[in-house]
């Protein structure tokens, strides 16, 4: 399995709807098992990004998707900057669809 | 739903074994979304460990459960430290079971 951990400041007022385009851009991902959008509790800015994936392969095919692309498209102007990025090997667990 | 990202650091040599003990003690926990447990690929002694619940409470009332309890007490001597620990409101996404 391959991971990624990853917080992304918003620009001001906007991190709400940076949540909803990330959320509705990646449905349907192949080998996608867990994609999980959250709201920093003490950040007001911050989304954390916590992702599960069957390999890496399937993660850098994923980012060639239309449904993907669009979103990236649409996020960008709202994403001031991705301040934590750490790569993960997951080993178990619970909910991986 | 209430979410929970955090980093442990496990002393010398028991990585594994910490996650081995972290990922038998939570099946079947109620109101548990999603708990992975995934090793850092850039830190060698450490795990993270990304939590999704129904609510806080919910998670409260898990640390009581003798499952957990168990985990707790067997995982505390291979524990060096919590070094990461961020609390947050997930959003949406993809495999929250």
């Amino acid at each position: 399995m391959y991971g990624l951990i990853g917080r992304i400041e918003a620009t001001p007022g906007q991190r709400d709807a940076l949540a909803e385009i990330l959320i509705d851009g990646v449905s349907g991902m192949p080998g996608c098992l867990s994609y999980v959008v959250s709201v920093d509790n003490e950040r007001s800015d911050a989304l954390w990004v916590t992702e599960v994936w069957e390999s890496s392969e399937l993660h850098a095919a994923s980012l060639t998707l239309p449904s993907v692309q669009e979103a990236i498209s649409k996020g960008r102007p709202l994403i001031a900057g991705f301040t934590e990025r750490h790569v993960t090997t997951p080993v178990g667990g619970h909910g991986l669809a």
